[in-house]
């Protein structure tokens, strides 16, 4: 690590290439153990370098968060890929050019969204409906028939829309504080997708009913009645994700270097060049009620390692981050300008504010990286 | 409106340069009025063309909070640059090729800092040290001259350093809810910087005093003793601003059309295309204590305005932010697929998020841009 740390200025975002194959190949392996098919979300990494790791587990379909994203993946040869977001119909010039090049998979919750899309499509695409299986965000609940019926009978009335199924996020999951948490979440998803799954796969014997959150499908062990699963997390973890119960804290694949640029020996805090536009600006309450935004890990020959206790950011502002230790021989250990990996609080959010990876090898790592908004 | 909005398709920051012009005529006007060096801080807005419309209102010096935002703004013109960040000693090769360019402060809180500069450079630079009046994220307190007396030796015994004064952030000033508490936290800012002055003229009788936070530059009306001041937020101001009692709601200059992708009528909820990637998740506490994300504005004939009771995001996920409407009126206001302006709650946070601007009259704004990190 010492080459590699050497070369290092400004905070940069490491990414651990083994522990983030690792997490595919685990994920790959409980998806096919419970004869799932995998598509996991691009969202977490936004890149395509990290993607193709991912075609080494056999991953063969994508889910992006954006038409923008799907472009991105589409042009690195991704040919099936799913938008798990609501359909943007002011979009609708890259709705037309990816349907035209790829297996292209659009999520509605509106009677409105469909006609829109049979108004503008001059190639099918495969169409799935929202459900909000309890998260409350987003989507549609199951038996609220008067609403989703119509939009159904409205799928299979166009011409170029294939009804696929039902799409969940649940969401709520990342409020548990154990695997047996979890499971209650996930078992109440199983039950509102069964639902859907009895009333609808009548007229389509084909559907497909795919759930996403990361902690269920880390850590659950029945899927029964359902088809495919969407973590996107998963391919680094974090700290919440770590909260939750749904991975270890060796399964965290990036970690931000900072370099040390004050020390407070009054009240054992340092100063780190590492703040919300590099971590974002995410929060963890921990079990005593204190807010964390960052965990500082331990340099190991290869990598860092998180220990029991570690000192957290107590406060984060654009670019500072205030480490508070808890003993003296931890804080005296720390040294003005040298480095300390943090441990992001949620690793979507850390990987989009940072733009980019820096591996253990030395490799840079592009994401999509442009403009969110053009 | 009408034409600018039609051409947006995803979530689009847009700058009101007549809003924002206004803010830095204000502020330069307060400066001046109050016989400060006015050295706005550039890292909210991070925009070569909007630090150029500051020179029309006497902007001569700028700060910034990193030593490439410094390097990107002297490639623009700018001479005269403080870097208000704890000096990060690991940058050497971008502190030695700025100090032998540009008129460069730095900003230090040890002598290891302090040595560490005078054993890299060949070019003079100008040294502040960091005081804290009251904010506790970093610097010495005034009164702790065990701590800052050998600093401010070892900066004049340096032979290219040159000691300017003590500079501040009163951050605590964000916890204010009033102008009233807003000069509380002000007074206490100068009573600090006067002791410092009081003790550190004597020998250095150009010694700079320098302040920072917009709550107070924005509001306050005795300035005695100080001699600078660099606000940053103001550019732009934003939610928190308005909270605070630093702004009005017309002065908020920057705000983000939102495409509508979902609407559930059974909760009065809009779920936008428009999430903690666009605005960052920066969240704000109301005064009946709930959180929210950022606010619903109203399209005007020119820009937007806030109407008092506006929905707000009371949820925010990567894309997703879901806004709650209080009456049925201004909810069925809503159509799917149409465009809404959200006003940030942080708009330096939401401003790094995004990237770039697009002006009222069309025209793009580019800001620093590429990786943080590298």
């Amino acid at each position: 690590m010492d080459d590699l740390l050497a070369g290092i200025t400004v905070p940069t975002l490491l990414l651990d290439e083994a522990k983030c194959r690792a997490n595919f190949e685990r994920m790959a392996d409980r998806a096919k153990r419970h004869g799932l098919q995998f598509r996991p979300h691009a969202k977490t990494h936004q890149s395509r370098a990290v993607a193709r790791w991912s075609r080494d587990y056999g991953v063969e379909k994508l889910t992006v968060s954006s038409l923008r994203m799907a472009a991105y993946f589409a042009d690195d040869g991704w040919t099936d890929i799913t938008v798990a977001f609501p359909t943007n119909i002011r979009e609708a010039d890259r709705i037309r050019h990816l349907a035209s090049r790829v297996a292209l998979n659009l999520l509605v919750e509106s009677v409105e969204t469909v006609e829109a899309l049979d108004a503008m499509l001059s190639s099918p695409v495969g169409i799935f409906i929202k459900a909000d299986t309890g998260y409350g965000r987003t989507g549609l609940k199951p038996g609220h028939w008067d609403r989703i019926d119509p939009i159904v009978e409205r799928i299979r009335a166009a011409d170029r829309l294939h009804f696929r199924g039902f799409l969940c996020h649940a969401g709520h999951s990342y409020a548990a504080r154990s695997p047996a948490e979890i499971e209650e979440v996930h078992d109440q998803t199983l039950k509102a997708m069964a639902a859907l799954g009895h009333r609808y796969s009548v007229d389509t014997p084909d559907l497909t009913l795919s759930i996403g959150d990361t902690p269920s499908c880390s850590v659950a062990e029945h899927f029964e009645g359902v088809h495919e699963m969407r973590p996107g997390n998963f391919a680094f973890y974090d700290l919440d994700q770590l909260q939750i119960g749904a991975c270890s804290a060796d399964d965290i694949a990036i970690a931000l270097a900072c370099p040390v640029v004050a020390l407070h020996p009054d009240r054992l805090e340092a100063v780190l060049y590492g703040g919300g536009v590099h971590l974002s600006t995410e929060r963890q309450q921990q079990a005593d009620g204190t807010i964390q935004y960052g965990m500082l890990g331990v340099w190991e020959e290869t990598g860092w390692s998180l220990p029991a206790g570690a000192p957290y950011l107590r406060k984060i502002s654009q670019e500072h981050g205030v480490v508070r230790f808890f003993d003296e021989a931890t804080y005296k250990a720390v040294r003005l300008g040298e480095l300390v990996p943090v441990l992001p609080v949620h690793s979507c959010m850390t990987a989009d504010a940072m733009g980019a990876y820096l591996t253990l090898e030395g490799e840079s790592v592009a994401m999509m990286g442009g403009y969110p908004g053009l």
